[in-house]
């Protein structure tokens, strides 16, 4: 380290390091004090929390960082957000909002004081308290720890048309193992210094997980400058457990770091993107639980893993424990760190950037109040035009429909909407959009690609964690955007929307977050139509992952044509706060409903399609309800032959497009009264429901509705392969064929009448077997026959 | 490429292209044919398919490489598996495990003739046919193509353990930009080449996704060597699109892959592990779509993304097309490649290996041929003593129990059992492994490490995806594992659970695919016990997902005690063809059954506990049902609590183990039969069933019962935060205090009896609100109250 330039002069030497030890102070002090915050008294064991919780390992390195920051923003004026990958490094996050006192701005109780010092330690990881880890109510932050791997993802998802913002990302050298991790250096190739601002990479290599020795820690430099040089970045090192050179080291990296961003982006402002940017990153080797205790009980602690959470334990056993934790406090030196009332020091405070520049601060983390809404022109602009006697008689791609509306939303909304997608975009019949934007990639481009340039603003990555990802950082920043996927392959993220929804719910708890834009989610290319891609991409089971979570958060739309598509999805991007399923598939659907109509109807979330129904006023002799399109489409099939065959029975067609109005008004919000419940799907008679998804989610939701027991739910049941989209719906039994044969099981009485019926049943689907049996021998007829069994529904 | 050693005389040279184009002639006969399969006859358009579906772009790569390879093993005599990572190219791999002989071994009816190259032809991609992805009926797959990403993974898998054996994966460049495959790069760290197979890695890069260039495909060399060399490999590239120079550049490449993994063999074998070892990998680029059409309508296809798919469509609208098609087929001379009777010409079929070594048909590919039984000792080693009057008064870490049964495990199944973790293995109780086998990575290792070793075989890696991925290749070789995860981050590899239970589905119907064992989950840390990583760590939600696969392959247990959790995980490591998901979290739990007791439970899957409940023969007032270890404990509070303040009040409580005894029997082959569902819950009383997780899981399982609607769940809420114990299940409602409450509310006529209770009630709930809200300015209190407050149930 010898060489390393004297970046800092001895007066911010001094600064920072007082910073630094003041927050390592303070992230000691919470995870052991209850009293005595200043040691003003000498250490006893009843100042010591009953129960000791927290992660000492990670934390002087984020201290170590955010100081330094500091430095670097005050200096250059930055916009500057800190993503702490390090979850576990809660302690060390809210000692740094404390001493720059964003923190008592967002607590006003949590005083910049001795007081506000002690409730600080106090409430840290105890019943009714805060998390370890960096979280939602930690001011500044976008990002919470727990669920490792997704902190650049959320870094370049923010800085996305945010020309003027940095984002530091810390990443632990524990969460560099995770996969979604891995896959998230490539974000350079999707970031253009044009209009998005720069993330900027720290790789902390404190050498150890929980338990065991991390990959990456266990590199040589040589190693690791390889494999960074080979995803696009310029790394540069700063190693040692000195702190006065690990100081100096870290100020001339991070000067060298963010001179590079500012060159970047300068050029490519002023000359455009001629060459690829090379991006500046950080690896940061220091030891873990760096400045505590070196040995406990004979063994090494310091740079082991043994410092991953709480390096002295069982202190009221261990009065040699205590002892040590007093002298590893007073190593930090508070008297010279804080005034006699707790207050830090001036000079201390001098560290601190001003106003929204603190990191505890940005509006940029509180990204609903920069948010504004969504520019959406009239809905009349897309709608398909449909008369009465056109309903379920023409097939339309909805999501052509649907394409256009996106397309104009990149015209009118050009830095503040972005749709996500793994590479389907076109596949998924939304290619409209390429009217307006192309696909982004800062790469070297083809005369043969399609749509591709830095330019672009369709983000194109074959990651379903990528697109996730940097959809929640560009919302929680406060804009707009659609995550667009195959049905089957969303459930790849189901644990990504797990800690969406769970931060969308703390959210709501924590006064001073503005609520930010939805999470909306178009699942196409469904477990009904997968041709050719068979078994593996047929699976709806990413909407019983989102029934999981709290009703406040979750929305699940099935809109059975285009018209309701439009409907659903302008509710969906003017909402906030929401996970919100949008379901349906891209292959061309029957129509049912004009623009007017379908508004109703979504506004309603269900209701009685009359024009399929055959009992006016009266009570039907069966309820036939649908949600999804394919659903709808056998079901008005099914009521159709039993109208021909048996024209006396009494038929009440539901469709549902909002699937929260099942459950009851004290389950989910969007849950209709009993009244209407009633009103639609009557008291006592028998409900045939066709379901889009896995029926376990029809009946999980019926609980505690008057007689759920009376409603039969035909829906996925995990059958299917290469076939036609007849023959899957043969194959789970939800066929207009299965929906009659249904009718005559549930609604007795009717045998007699209906022996033309069931000839006509069984014959058909003998019919289907033998074709789908001897298929190769018989392509022509499967083809006549089979692949165009969807006829139109003779509706009148 | 004029450097290229001439690595093949003229006959291989002749031999090696011969293969291939009979196999890219065999690959576009599946996509297009349905007549004429040798072209005998001038191509019209009634020999084509009605509908077209497929994908030519992946496959002449994919065709390429297994030419190559089956020379490598003719030459080596080398056990092979190619995995093909581009699932896409299913015709391709069938069109080469036809040519081997492999397929029609495998399908009778699919003979090495012209009748059945017109059956191979026609089955694909056609109803009641084979998939167009590689899949389960692909004789020497273990690789489904799909759900793109875990080719890696899966090849590490199969040769953890396998020294013999050498996968060598195909990566696509689309596949290349998900994370689970940017996060299996690392697979080489865990791999000891002392004592496990290698991974040969083929990263094909032809330029496109689907229509989307790739991140990868448009890095320079330079740029990819510094990747791959930072990942630990020494990569080799073989570029062009001129067939001859091409197949000597890949020979080259092959022969000196194939060397250094032979010299890393050998050394380490005789020398032991003393260096590094740096892997091979090949970098194969070549145009997408190569030797297909060049231009189509005046547009570029071969090279573009206008490859991926079916380059000449709607043939029978364009005559044009139709010629080029046959101009195509033809241009790879199938006149000598087959026989008048369509048989592989000699020279062709002199490169395929000789039985068990073509890559159609390698044992390793069926593992449940090779597959061995677990020696499991008697239980009664592990088992905890336990008197009657010992029931519920003693905790114990029950997964502490289970860990000395895996420690036996790898001592009596060295290379046939390995535990996979994601660095938990200590923190869930499970480290008495250690003391027979280390951590394993392969790095250098420090003096203070903690059992870390190459030779170790406990698998830890921070990454749920390579865990997964990395049991599920050792699984399908035919060896037995565990996958322990925190409950929460299971849900992270929620959609590989799905693509492994589809497999499995699948595999159940292909008879000559012998059982595998099956996939085990550990799931503990559980949503109730994660009192300081708070509600981002608090997600039972992995078990709903599982519920929605067949029927056939899932089980979900959820053991209470040390003893019921020994039986459970001896049975399910003895299952084959399950994902089975132990549910149990590591703090100390009570302890209610023996050994014995805990088998015939276990092996009922659920039980009244007489011991507990106070109604003998009698019928109950109310059926308390329980379902995990902490619902357990909280039902025999209440239950408790009921009997001193109501002891009138007739209670019987019904643990359940096995969560699939609930649904009927026609729902699931564990469900019970109606009469014992009768007896257990009784037909008409009122059921409170606490549950361990979501409580939607319980209503779904329970639909078709008798009475369904009077069972009342009580279970995770999705409430959560960094709180104790107790006040989780108050949070949640299922605490002692509230499952009195709800007895109190669903067996009316207690009122005037139960002021007392009540009382009580109230008043323990009032005292924790106030703790609880008062948390920081009453620490010692909470000690003494909250945290503690799981006093021991009094059972006698």
């Amino acid at each position: 380290m010898s060489d390393t330039p004297l970046t800092l002069d001895e007066q911010e030497l001094a600064r920072i390091d007082a910073w630094w030890r003041a927050a390592n102070y303070l992230t000691v002090g919470q995870i052991y004090l209850q009293a005595n915050p200043l040691l003003h008294d000498p250490l006893q064991i009843e100042h010591i929390k009953p129960r000791l919780l927290g992660h000492w390992g990670t934390s002087p390195g984020l201290n170590l960082i955010y100081a330094h920051l500091n430095r670097m923003i005050r200096k250059r004026d930055l916009d500057m957000l800190y993503l702490a990958g390090p979850g576990h490094g809660g302690p060390a996050l809210l000692a740094n909002v404390w001493l720059e006192g964003s923190y008592s701005e967002h607590f006003p109780e949590i005083t910049r004081d001795a007081d506000g010092m002690l409730k600080l330690f106090r409430q840290f990881s105890t019943p009714g308290g805060v998390p370890s880890h960096v979280s939602v109510p930690t001011p500044g932050s976008i990002h919470e720890g727990g669920e490792l791997g997704y902190v650049l993802m959320h870094a370049f998802g923010a800085v996305f048309d945010n020309p003027n913002l940095i984002a530091t990302a810390v990443v632990g050298d524990g969460e560099a193992e995770t996969a979604p991790l891995e896959g998230s250096w490539k974000g350079i190739r999707f970031l253009n210094p044009e209009r998005d601002g720069a993330v900027l990479p720290i790789l902390h290599l404190n050498g150890y997980k929980i338990a065991g020795p991390t990959v990456l820690g266990r590199q040589s430099n040589t190693t690791l400058t390889r494999l960074f040089e080979g995803h696009g970045y310029a790394p540069r090192f700063v190693t040692g457990d000195d702190p006065a050179l690990v100081h100096q080291a870290l100020a001339a990296a991070l000067e060298e770091a963010l001179d590079e961003i500012a060159a970047i982006q300068r050029k490519a402002r002023e000359e455009g993107l001629d060459q690829l940017p090379v991006w500046p990153m950080i690896v940061l080797r220091t030891p873990k639980g760096w400045t505590g205790p070196e040995i406990v009980d004979g063994k090494p602690v310091e740079g082991t893993f043994r410092a991953h959470q709480v390096p002295l334990a069982g202190l009221s056993n261990h009065p040699e424990h205590l002892q040590q934790l007093a002298r590893w406090m007073a190593s930090y030196q508070p008297e010279h760190l804080f005034d006699e009332a707790g207050q830090p020091t001036p000079d201390i405070l001098a560290l601190a950037p001003e106003g929204e520049r603190r990191m505890g601060s940005p509006l940029y983390a509180n990204g609903g109040r920069l948010s504004t809404p969504l520019r959406i022109r009239e809905l009349d602009l897309y709608a398909l035009p449909l008369n009465a006697d056109q309903r379920a008689r023409h097939r339309h791609e909805s999501t052509r429909v649907l394409g256009t509306l996106l397309r104009d939303l990149y015209r009118d909304n050009p830095d503040n909407f972005r749709l996500f997608c793994p590479d389907e975009t076109n596949s998924n019949r939304l290619g409209a959009v390429f009217e307006a934007s192309d696909r982004c990639l800062v790469a070297r481009t083809h005369p043969d690609d399609d749509h591709v340039s830095p330019q672009g603003r369709v983000m194109e990555v074959l990651s379903e964690h990528n697109c996730h990802g940097w959809l929640e950082g560009y919302l929680l920043t406060g804009r707009h955007g659609l995550f667009a996927s195959y049905e089957a392959f969303t459930t790849i993220v189901d644990s990504m929307a797990t800690q969406h929804a769970k931060w969308l719910e703390h959210a709501c708890r924590v006064p001073w977050r503005a609520p930010i834009p939805s999470l909306n989610y178009l699942l196409t290319s469904t477990c009904w139509r997968n041709d050719h891609n068979g078994f593996s991409h047929q699976g709806p089971g990413f909407i019983d992952g989102l029934l999981t979570k709290q009703p406040a958060v979750v929305r699940i739309y099935l809109p059975p044509d285009a018209n309701c598509l439009l409907s659903v999805a302008e509710h969906c991007l003017k909402s906030v706060n929401y996970l919100n399923a949008i379901v349906i598939d891209k292959q061309p659907q029957l129509q049912y409903l004009n623009l007017e109509e379908a508004r109703e109807h979504c506004a309603h979330g269900a209701g009685i399609w009359e024009w399929a129904s055959n009992c006016g006023d009266e009570e039907p002799d069966i309820v036939m309800a649908c949600a999804g399109d394919i659903p709808t489409q056998e079901t008005l099939a099914a009521v159709d032959l039993l109208r021909d065959y048996l024209p006396e029975l009494k038929i009440r067609v539901v469709n549902v497009v909002d699937l929260m109005i099942l459950p009851t008004p004290a389950q989910h919000p969007h849950g209709i009264r009993e009244s209407c419940f009633l009103s639609l799907f009557t008291a006592s008679r028998p409900v045939l429901f066709a379901f889009h998804g896995y029926p376990g989610v029809v009946h999980q939701l019926l609980h505690g509705r008057p007689g759920a027991e009376r409603f039969h739910v035909r829906g996925y049941l995990e059958e299917g392969t290469t076939t036609t989209p007849f023959d899957m719906v043969v194959l789970n039994r939800i066929s207009r064929l299965h929906l009659c044969l249904d009718v005559l099981r549930y609604v007795p009485g009717n045998l007699k009448r209906s022996a033309g019926l069931i000839d006509y049943l069984e014959t058909q689907l003998a019919r289907h077997h033998d074709y789908i049996r001897e298929h190769f021998d018989d392509l022509p007829e499967i083809r006549d026959w089979v692949w165009s069994n969807h006829p139109p529904v003779n509706k009148s």
